[in-house]
């Protein structure tokens, strides 16, 4: 369908002549115009996207997080944040599709402002130690590849115990979507010293919601997003690796889990999604393309995404974007290490706007064009 | 909150240097930015739209129409449509946020291809007779001022009998939602003179669900739409009405209600929502803002909007939008009549991703300054 | 699978002995048993019903139901209700299955005390003028054949105009199954003189759900039940006249409606729900079967019904019902008049414990056996 | 409101005459009644309990437990169970309310005939070891104090492997509720030898519902029943410790955590839930009570339980039951020790059928009386 012709019944056809160029002119000035002129344009026959798949190196990125640190202070900056830059997606500061994603540093002693907004954010903790996150009042501590949210609306802040090390994750959030559907906002909860009130002990919601299966009764929960703030890596790892005794791995995906609310079996948020996947050791899976857009970080292991053609290899804690509707493939360059790749995504917006579509690659494998 | 200084602790405050200077280039070499740099600017205080409130005069605008079926074929054309141009949303061809609207004409005899697209649409009939929509296979007669549905994904046509008058109606689509999202497609029937079979009796979709509070239990219905695909102006304006004898009117909206599908009460369509309101004579309503984009159409009667202090005059069909979170207020300027306003918008969206938010404009009216 | 026998593999075959005599009196002087014998009794090949069929002849009830109202007052009696007895339910006072049904009767000037009651109650009105039910302080006028709900919970009380005429109508309520379920309970507002006090204008509810397809937006309505309380006889008839202009009738039940929640598509209460049926002249249904307890009656017209091999024939106000799994066919015994049945039923019990099953019978109608 | 008087306005108060004996006899003869005669009875002041409280003492029960595996083979008897059978529902062979429990013994190398019914079934695993289930094609590994679900409709068998031990379980099944709603049935897969296939690996179910928070994407899951059909004890026990190191117990109930569907957050099955609880070292709760009706087994610790004002001291397997709408407090009689209850109940067909209520003792605790 890509390559359809628009030289076709059902599509726009008409040959410019001068009496239509001053009808043109007449219906700009009245700020209106001719839908005939456009319709092929905003009409395409398959999802077009605009973000231009991209690879960010840790290893180059890594020096410049640490500088942000050195350069300024959270009370000047409010975060210590290198953002990944989609370049074709500027103006909306997005690193694919309306997903912005950065590299956030913070180092021991040091936290930043209590806030909040609209957009809903996560994290995925990539190194350091004794990090933790406060959201809503429940103060939690955060592990190397731990999955976190920050839901829409809610208050956070983050730190770093003084006897900590430097912790540097990747945060997510769909500002770009809560700016385009004009609906973001901004809270600061209190100046200089202030952040929010523990309401909770620490790490409250992860010691409710440790187990499959089993919810506690003493509290109604009656938030619109999961009350399961923390998802470890541990029992993530462990889920996969128990999944992948029993089943075949997905022929595009390998083993494939998606975070969920525990008492929703949903999305742990309302606009953004976040999923876990685990190729087996030399794992090449088929291609396929579908709506929704993916930022991924490189968990655990090395290999290479290909995607619309092009080939990039990866290793530990690189990251990289798949638009929307482009063709891609993963590869597990090793013969013995399971690969871990995390990604965020925008699929509980694509899914409750009812836009998910997907196609197969036609021949399995995409060619590779550079 | 909206001009509150971003000259506090949780905001922005990074003085610029020459070595920070030196450091954002590096970044940027890197496709990388510095939060800090941006973060006051998308992450706003108050939502912030970029669509400014605009107004088209039916009575100017409607000689333009007529000359489009001159101009051109419905053959060439696919349909004949002036299509509405938010002077801040020109590269989206949105009338506002996200939307698109347009104003259709189709003649006597005349029909458009049989098409279908991941956007939705629908219509509300302005003037003429003996037109037709055919959607999924059911031919369902329009007549003046019925609000028709064409759902996500739903094969669909219209035309105008043989016997009819020249048909207006406004178009709304979610299509530049769709592209924004990367998701939109489109798929032509068939060539030439092809069009979708009929496979129920004319008018059965309006004939089954007639009446409120029964439902034909013959078939089962598994789409994500509603099966009402016809909304005619005749029981609205009776639901109307008889809701004002029994209750007071909203101070934001006078009597308002919302299409929506009798077998979930949730909205027609996936993504795009309706209403009709109707202010008694006389009333003025208090001002309010609130986010979700909405474009209108003056049903029947006349009056006023003031949409941030500036204040249009409009009578029967003129149309306008209100983009998100600008302060508005409603006026029907006649002593005896009652004012009727159509509205279509993105509240299905704007509410799936839980971004509604509204306020009471602190002194009831605007100031009118323009 | 009716007649299936249990001397098979999988069914209890255990023979009696002296040794398990014995081994089953212990059992019984510790309050337990041996399950085996009692399996193929507790787990039938199929849904066993206890109810019978039963039929009402109205002409003969209705002196009853009038000497009723000479007999004892409401301020003695509560009400006046001659009840349905379903000869096989006499304990739990079911007309069939869990379902109460009853005929009530109010005079001109008098009115029940208010009370409420967590079982539902729901009313169709037979006969008489200017009754009125207030349900939650709505105060409703009722006309023949219209249908009014009492939803579980809800303060409620009937009465009759002072220059009304005397009113009957069947109640419906499941009070055997929520006294089954040991949840039911009962509250009087206040004593003699008192009653509710009216918190909206008359007709409140129906003025305001009058049309289908459109909802007032100035309340928010978050009650598990209708906000539209009565359901009209006039609209209603037209629903299913229109349905029959565009479809065919169902084979086993002509044109069947169900009343519904216009805010949710659902059933208008928890517990009980209720349908019109509407079968042209001289239509023979097919028969079939299918879990659930139905009373009916005879809205409009005449002809019969042939329960489990029995045929009833039946004229206006007459009432039956069709107990759970018992095959049944409908026949419109007029050549030229339309025949409606109204029946109410438990389905929404059934269909939320996921009991509903349905079988067609095997040769299409039932032998007729007495 | 328990010991209301029924001499009130809103109560029925008809007193005898002759001509109303002469009336209810004629009424009788129609197959009707008077409501008055019976209106006080059927609408309680509170909801009316019809079970007993029972208590069940493992160590009693246990030897005829073993013993009916010596009387009867499972090719006669289907399954070797001793059922509980609660004094006030012998003809529904209920444990309590429409809840059927049963103990059931399977000896190495033993196996059940492969059935299916309306009624959902559950079990508690007791004592033993190598024990299996199959469901719907999964074999399951059981282990001490597992949860096991076989819901409703669903193939199902049970064995116990050759070089296992005896395995004794607790089963729970709602074959009461499904009889008194005329809608259970019964299947058998096949003859003798028969069973079902083993359609996915070993443990397929438990080990890909291992973990919280996390959901195989590989597959579409469309029952209205949990995939995770094993609640191991270790990760339930686990899982109320760990909500005990960050939460105050609840007063009425201690630690408590329901087993739930992880892909809804709602109960396992559609019409039978279950729960475990655990009471710190010498915790004494509070009295309430509530509908729904319970059916208890003492998982590990000891205690005593207070219902209705009577107390019943337990041990390790004690089987006990709480009918709807009494009042009940548990102790842990333990100063060092934990304890576990495990309960199943009919809380998702009350909370669905909206049924659920709950009172605090006016005092705190009971009186105990016996």
């Amino acid at each position: 369908m890509e390559n359809k012709s628009n030289d076709i019944y059902g599509r726009s056809r008409v040959k410019n002549t001068d009496e239509l160029d001053k009808y043109y002119s007449d219906l700009q000035s009245m700020d209106t115009g001719a839908l005939w002129t456009v319709a092929n344009d905003i009409e395409p026959w398959e999802p077009h996207t605009i973000s231009a798949p991209m690879f960010w190196d840790y290893e180059k990125l890594r020096p410049y997080v640490l500088e942000a640190a050195r350069l300024v202070t959270p009370g000047e900056a409010g975060r210590r944040v290198v953002y990944l830059q989609n370049k074709n997606r500027i103006k909306e500061k997005a690193a694919v599709g309306w997903l912005y994603a950065g590299v956030q540093i913070t180092q021991p002693g040091e936290f930043t402002p209590a806030h909040r907004h609209v957009a809903a954010a996560l994290r995925f903790i990539m190194e350091g130690s004794k990090g933790y996150t406060i959201v809503d009042g429940n103060k939690i501590d955060l592990e190397a590849r731990d999955f976190v949210i920050t839901p829409n609306g809610v208050w956070h802040e983050h730190g770093v115990a003084k006897d900590g090390e430097t912790c540097i994750w990747m945060d997510g959030l769909d500002i770009p979507l809560a700016n385009a559907l004009e609906a973001n906002d901004y809270g600061v909860l209190a100046e200089e010293t202030g952040g929010q009130e523990e309401v909770v002990p620490r790490n409250y919601s992860p010691n409710r919601y440790s187990e499959a299966g089993v919810i506690p009764m003493d509290k109604k929960w009656d938030k619109p997003y999961s009350p399961m703030f923390r998802y470890p890596w541990k029992t993530t790892q462990k889920a996969l690796q128990n999944m992948a005794k029993v089943s075949e791995p997905c022929e595009f995906d390998g083993y494939l889990m998606r975070y969920s609310n525990p008492l929703t079996g949903g999305h742990p948020m309302q606009t953004m999604g976040a999923s876990m996947q685990m190729l087996p050791p030399k794992m090449h899976t088929k291609a396929h393309k579908h709506t929704g857009s993916f930022m991924f970080q490189v968990a655990m292991g090395k290999g290479a995404v290909i995607i619309n053609g092009k080939r990039y290899d990866f290793k530990e804690k690189d990251m990289f974007c798949i638009p929307s509707w482009l063709y891609h493939e993963f590869v597990n360059t090793s013969e013995t290490e399971e690969l871990y790749l995390f990604n965020f995504n925008d699929l509980p917006t694509i899914e409750k706007l009812d836009y998910y579509q997907e196609k197969e690659h036609p021949e399995g494998h995409q060619k590779i064009t550079s």
